[in-house]
C-alpha cells in the first residue's frame, strides 16, 4: 500500500482554480511534521501563501532573476535555458503555495566559538546547515505524499530559488531562516505521465 | 492509512543482529527513488555498507572528530556536548548502513561561466547544490517510510557528518559527490516512544 502510494505520486503543476480549505492545508502540514529531525529540533517553518498578489510578486521576482541569468548566457545556449527556466514559475498557477523554510542550529559551532581548526569548523558548520535542510526536506516529502493521498496535487520546486533573497523579502522570512523549496498545491488539473527512474541497482554500490 | 504510517514511524537506533536480505534493501531503495527531483535528474546515489570493518571505521572517524570538537569546547559545557555526541555513533549497531550521497548539477552556473554578478552567481550555485540535497533528502524520507512499512527500523543521522571528509574517504565517495546522512537500517530491537512535535498551527504562517 505504501508502494502504491509512492509509485502513483506525480509532480503536479496545473491546478483547478478551486481553493484548498485551510483545514486541509493544516492537516497536510500536521502530517508533514511527523518527519524526524536532528535531536527532534524541528528546524522547519512553513509560509502558506494564498494571496494572489503575493504569488504573482514571487513569480515576477523569479522571472526577473531568470532574465538576468539568460542575459549572462551565450546566445547559442540561451534558448535551451529559456525553456528550462519556464518551469521555474509554474507555481504561479496554484491556488496555494507552501514555502518550507529551515534554520540551522549552530550548537556545536557556538560552543566551539572559533577554537576548532578550519577543516573541523567547516565540517561542523556544514553539518549544522545540512541537518536543518535535510530535516525540512524530509517533512516536505511527507507533505507531498499526504497531499497525494488526499487527492491533491503538489510539486517541490527548487528552480525558483534563483530568486531566493527576493522571495524571502516578499514573504517576510525572518533573518537566520532560509527557503527550502516553493511548493504549489491544489486540486490537479492534469494527470502527468510517470517519469522514468534509474533502478536501485543502478544507483547503489554495496560494500560487503 | 498514510496517516497511520507516518504517525507510527519512529527513529530506530537499536537493532537485532539479523542481516537484512539484499533483495529487501534493493526493494526499499527502489521505492526511495520514486521521489521527485529537479528536472528528474535523480541526483542521488546510495552506498550500502554491510561490511562490519567499514562500519567500525566510520564510527571511529566520528569518535575522533567528536574528541577534537569536545577538546575545543570549554570544560563547563563539555559534558552536555559529550552526551549529545554519543548519539553520533549509534549507526554502528546496525547490520546495514545506507549512505545517500548527492551531486549538484551546475547547469546554469556552467553556462553563465562567471558572467553573473556576485549575488546572482551565489544564488544560482546555492540553488544547484540545494536542489540535489533536497531531492536526495526526499528519497531518504521515502526510504524511511518504506523501511517502516516493511517492519524494518531506520533513522536519518546527520551528526556523523562532523566527520564528512573521513567518511567520504572510507566509502570511496567519488569527487563531486557529498554525503547527505548516515542511515542505520535493520530489524528493530527497541520500540521507541513517540517524540513530541509542534503542531502545524505553531509552525505555519499564512499570507491571506
Amino acid at each position: 500500500m505504501i508502494e502504491e502510494l509512492l509509485r502513483s505520486r506525480r509532480s503536479v503543476r496545473r491546478f483547478k482554480p478551486d481553493p484548498v480549505p485551510a483545514e486541509v492545508v493544516e492537516r497536510l502540514l500536521d502530517l508533514a511534521v511527523t518527519a524526524p529531525s536532528a535531536s527532534n529540533k524541528q528546524p522547519w517553518r512553513f509560509v502558506v501563501v494564498e494571496r494572489r498578489a503575493t504569488i504573482d510578486e514571487m513569480a515576477a521576482a523569479v522571472r526577473a532573476a531568470r532574465a538576468r541569468i539568460e542575459a549572462a548566457i551565450p546566445e547559442g545556449s540561451r534558448e535551451a535555458v529559456a525553456a528550462y527556466g519556464e518551469y521555474f514559475t509554474r507555481f504561479e498557477r496554484a491556488p496555494v503555495v507552501v514555502v518550507p523554510i529551515h534554520r540551522p542550529l549552530p550548537l556545536l559551532s557556538t560552543l566551539a566559538d572559533g577554537r576548532l581548526d578550519d577543516a573541523d569548523a567547516s565540517a561542523v558548520a556544514q553539518m549544522e546547515r545540512d541537518s536543518a535542510l535535510v530535516g525540512t526536506s524530509l517533512a516536505l516529502m511527507n507533505l507531498l505524499l499526504a497531499a497525494h493521498a488526499e487527492g491533491l496535487g503538489a510539486s517541490a520546486m527548487t528552480g525558483p530559488l534563483i530568486a531566493r533573497a527576493e522571495i524571502a523579502r516578499i514573504l517576510g522570512v525572518p533573518p537566520g531562516w532560509d527557503i527550502v523549496a516553493v511548493v504549489p498545491l491544489g486540486y490537479p488539473d492534469e494527470v502527468p505521465a510517470a517519469t522514468e527512474r534509474k533502478s536501485a541497482a543502478k544507483v547503489t554500490r554495496t560494500i560487503r
